[in-house]
Formats: structure tokens, C-alpha cells, sequence
């Protein structure tokens, strides 16, 4: 195990090794490499908030990591700024074994060798709140590493785009044009979040069936996300396989964040982020609390079963639940036996 | 006050007076009350379920209170189906000396003195949780009472939209035909709740426009909002001054709720949402659980203004919340004095 000095001096000086473990570190949920994980966050703070952070999700077959790895080495070269590009992942339904890692690295061949750009996959397994909260901490370490373009993809399904979107500055959306009236089966919930829409391959004779649908999505977007200092949302078609319009996404995407820093909103959001990002942890620690305690976990399930099976009020359930863990945490105070503690799962 | 017997005879009579007194009870914060209202509401349960719940949001100046008005004497009127018609408000913002109920009543004055018709006020002040819950079980209490339309409007800021959207089976949005590109200022994220939009005042010349925005607003539901068993949710014109439209607006609402009847998503949306009234009760209590601890109440405090201010670690401010409110509930069980409750405000 590295000391926290060198932790440190590594992840300032850009060393890809001790950056790999630095965030091996953040993500492990040993007691131990969490508190020199706390402690190296702390030292590292002044450097970090210094990167455009872009939340990236698409729908399935949108051609997401062609279009990253695309955007990635465009990034990276002279003529799109000789950025230093770091791609994270969130991703709650990736497991230990699972084919994440020989996935983003095949997936993204040429990015994954490039110097300049850094993919790390989505942490393995657990819930969604654990590894929306590793990416978090994830993202200021890529920061004070010199990263200045942290991409954060969704790769699992159900909330992980509104996490993205809640620890990201602008949020991007690949999409494709596709029959029907809806949005291909984008998540409800979802659209308000998205700042850029890039409608993907515009190619192959494909190119006028996704201007059409740039411009519906365009209005749909402005119906739904407009807000205050951060311009308008946008929509364009892109090709990941040519390359055409890949420059232009990234302008808007860089527009909206230039125009978020001179309106100040950027430092607001980003405050606001924080302070949501509190609260969450808060509840989720809460809601620990009750998975500590068997009595309380007990009348949590069963509550849940009668609910969802009968007419009981959900109001007296909950109260049941709440008695239960006081009770549980009461006697641990009065130093009897812990019996309300069970293992986590 | 009256027995248990006397609430419940009272209001399954559908009797005017007990069934204010019994919502009354419902609102009541006093523990006994409580008590009494729970039990009252466990004996009522085999008799709610049975009316169409809808939920109605509107931009300000929309019209929605002559709306309802107008759709409220068209329900019980014979022609509209005779309907028995209960209209609940839920609005975090007032207060106990506001002027809701008059203010319902002047704006409802017709409806209010219309006998199938029973108009309740927004329960006064509180969060929007506390009047949330009450207007759950309010709405079980009318629906006991024999009322089979309940309209539940909302009239706060803020997210007593998503509130409503999760206590109704359809959710209606007053709109205005307006200038600009976007939903005129409705909020984001409740453009996914809504099932049925009516642009109101499609009167004295201004026809055409609304015709106009309510293809768009049409348009613009189908691309966030459409759900298996649910129907295409509609957007039409109406005008509460002249009554033109209404009954369309009303089939619209009804022809939705027979869908969902019909398709079984109805008694599944219904589970749903008592489940997520569960979660979010459970919840609920958690939080409450730091308010009545000083200490973790104090660290929470100072967290946010760490976070606010400066570049703590949100992770590590969330744990020192929880180890206060550990150490608080633990020692109550060691039978030390309760130094940790405080008044709740």
C-alpha cells in the first residue's frame, strides 16, 4: 500500500499507476482505504472543479462508445485542444467479473492507448448510490491529476442518468432517428436533465431522416429543459463512424459550459450538487440504519408484503418500522448484545 | 368529539358535517387525534378505492379554479353522469390563517353550494410531506364518504406536483395557448406526470392559438409522457368561461382512467404508489428522527454550511450527522436525561 504522501504526490504529478490505485482506493469499502481515502480527498480538494464535466447516456444500438471514442481522440489532438480526457463510468449493474473493463477498452481501442486520455471503468457492483458516490470522488481525483475533460457515461439502466446528470455540468445524449412519435424509449424523467442531443449516424444515406429528427428533438428539448444562464438546449446529427459533426456537438457541449461559467451558474449548479449530494448521503445513511438492524429490516419487509398485498395503510406501517429501529438502537445504548445487527449483504 | 362509531357512521352516511369533522381528525397533528383517525381510517379502508382520482396542476393564470368549477357542476349535473365530486387542494404554502377557504370558496362559489359537491381547502402549513399524507387519506375519507370523482388540485410551488401525481390516477394540466418555445414556464419534470393537457380560454377570438398550442403540447406529451396500459395522453382546447370543451376534456380524463381500468395498470399504479407512500413515509420519519436529536440536528446544520461554503467532502460531513444521531439515540436507551429531543417547529 502506498503512503498518503505518495498518493498524493502521484495523483498530482499525473502518475496513470497511482491514479488507477488512488481510485481503487476511493472505491473500496474497506473501513481502512476509506479513511485514507477521506484523507487523500481532503489534501487533494484545492486541485479539483477545474474540468468540463459531461455526463454522456444514450439509447441502447446509439453507437454511446464509438461516439466517446471518437469525441476522446478528438479531444486529445492539437486541433481539438490537447485536452487530457478521463472517461468514467456509473454503471450499478456491472459486477466483479463482469466484461466491463475488456469491454470499454475494446470498445474504445484507440482512446484506451492514447496518452492523453484515461478510462476507468464503473466500479464493480453494489447500489446505485455507492457507485454514483465513487464516481463522484472518482471524478475530483481525475481532476487533480490534470484531467480537464471528465466524461461520465451510463451504462446501467432505471436512476443512473439523473445520478450522472447530478455530478456533471452538462449532459449530453446520444440518440438515433428512429420510427415512432416517442423518444426512442429515452427514460421519462430523463429529458429534462439533457443539455445537448447528438443524433447519431448521420451517415450512409441516413442523413436526412436524423436532421429531421435533430430538429424534433431540438424543440422537445426546449420545451422541457430551458433554464436560466445556461442557454439553450441543443440538438445536431453527428456521425461517429466518419467523424462528421463530432467537432460541433463538442462546441455545443463547450458552449454551454462557457456560457454557464460567465453566468455564474456554473459554480451555483456545482454548489447546488453538493448540497443534494448531502442530503443523499444523509437518507442513504439513514436508510442503512435500518438494514443494520434485523428487528427493523424485519418490519420493513414485512410492511412492504402487506402493503403491496393488502390495504394497509402505509402510514401505520411505517410507523411500526420506525419504532422498531429506535428500539434497536436504544438497546445498543443500554450495552445489550447487538442482536438488531445482522451482515450486510 | 365524536366516538369511532359516530366518524364512521357519519361519514359512510356521506354526512357533510361529520366528514369535515373526520378530514379534521385526519389532519390533526395531535397525537390522540392521531390515534383516533388511524383507527377510523383501518375501519374505512373496504370502502375507498372506488372513485376516478385526478390530479390537476395549471400554469398561474390559466383558469384552473373556473376549470373546475365549470367540470365539477358538469359532473354532477345529470347530463355529466351525476358524479358525487370532492375537490382537495394540496398546497405547502398556505397557512393556518391564509385565506384558502375562502378564497376556494369565492373562486368555487357555484360549485361550493352545489350539494353532490364537497370542497376541502389545503390543510394548513406544514411541508409539503406532512400535507402530502394528509390529502392521501383525505382523499381515502371522501371516497368512503361515497364521493366518486376526487379532484386534487395543486396550488403550492415546488414539487407538490409530484406529490399529487403520486396520489391521482390521472393528472390534468390547465394550460395557456402563450407566446415563446417553451411549456411557459412549466416546471421541469412534470411534464412526464401529465396524462391529459386542456388550454383553457379558447374563447373571444383566441381559438385558433390554442388550437395551435395544443398540437404542440400534444407533440411535445407523447414524446415524455406515454406509458404501456395508459392510453396516448391528449391535449385539446377548452374554455372555462364558456363551458366549451369541458365535457371533451372530462372524456379525455375518464377515457384514460377506463384504459387503465381495463388494462389492470390502474389497481397496478395504485400498489405503486402505495408502496412509494411507504418508502417515502419511512423515509420521511428517518429525517425526522435528526430533527428530534439536537446533536444530529446541530451536525447536519453545520454540514450544509460546510458544504455550502466551502470544499468539505459531503461524504465525510454525511457520516458525522449519522454518528450524532447514533450516539443521541443510544444514549436515550442508556437511559440518560433526553438531551437530544428538541420542540419540532
Amino acid at each position: 500500500m502506498l503512503t498518503l504522501e505518495q498518493f498524493e504526490a502521484g495523483v498530482r504529478a499525473g502518475d496513470r499507476a497511482v491514479l488507477g490505485r488512488a481510485i481503487s482506493l476511493v472505491e473500496s469499502s474497506s473501513p481502512a482505504h476509506q479513511a485514507l481515502a477521506g484523507q487523500l480527498l481532503a489534501r487533494l480538494m484545492p486541485q479539483t472543479g477545474l474540468s468540463i464535466r459531461v455526463g454522456i447516456t444514450g439509447v441502447p444500438g446509439a453507437g454511446k462508445s464509438t461516439l466517446i471514442e471518437k469525441l476522446g481522440t478528438y479531444l486529445t489532438s492539437e486541433e481539438g485542444g490537447a485536452h487530457r480526457v478521463a472517461v468514467l463510468a456509473v454503471d450499478p449493474s456491472s459486477d466483479v467479473t463482469g466484461g466491463s473493463i475488456l469491454g470499454d477498452r475494446t470498445r474504445m481501442s484507440k482512446l484506451s492507448a492514447d496518452p492523453r486520455a484515461f478510462i476507468r471503468p464503473s466500479p464493480s457492483g453494489g447500489t446505485l448510490g455507492g457507485v454514483a458516490r465513487r464516481t463522484r470522488e472518482t471524478i475530483l481525483v481525475c481532476e487533480a491529476a490534470g484531467y480537464d475533460v471528465v466524461l461520465v457515461e451510463t451504462v446501467g439502466v432505471g436512476q443512473s442518468e439523473s445520478a450522472v446528470a447530478g455530478m456533471t455540468d452538462v449532459f449530453l445524449a446520444v440518440m438515433l432517428a428512429g420510427a415512432g412519435d416517442d423518444l426512442q424509449g429515452i427514460k421519462r424523467g430523463i429529458l429534462e436533465h439533457v443539455d445537448v442531443i447528438a443524433v447519431n449516424k448521420a451517415d450512409g444515406g441516413n442523413e436526412s431522416r436524423a436532421q429531421i429528427a435533430a430538429r424534433e428533438y431540438e424543440m422537445a428539448l426546449r420545451m422541457v429543459s430551458a433554464r436560466a444562464g445556461e442557454g439553450k438546449p441543443t440538438a445536431r446529427t453527428c456521425s461517429a463512424l466518419t467523424g462528421a459533426g463530432v467537432r460541433e456537438v463538442w462546441a455545443d457541449v463547450e458552449g454551454r459550459s462557457s456560457e454557464m461559467r460567465r453566468s455564474g451558474r456554473l459554480d451555483e449548479k456545482r454548489r447546488e450538487q453538493n448540497q443534494s449530494w448531502l442530503e443523499e448521503l444523509v437518507r442513504e445513511r439513514l436508510e442503512h440504519l435500518i438494514r443494520e438492524s434485523a428487528g427493523a429490516s424485519a418490519a420493513l419487509e414485512e410492511a412492504r408484503e402487506r402493503v403491496r398485498h393488502g390495504h394497509a395503510r402505509p402510514t401505520a406501517e411505517a410507523d411500526r418500522v420506525i419504532e422498531a429501529l429506535k428500539a434497536g438502537l436504544a438497546a445498543r445504548g443500554a450495552g445489550a448484545p447487538d442482536m438488531g445487527r445482522v451482515a450486510q449483504p
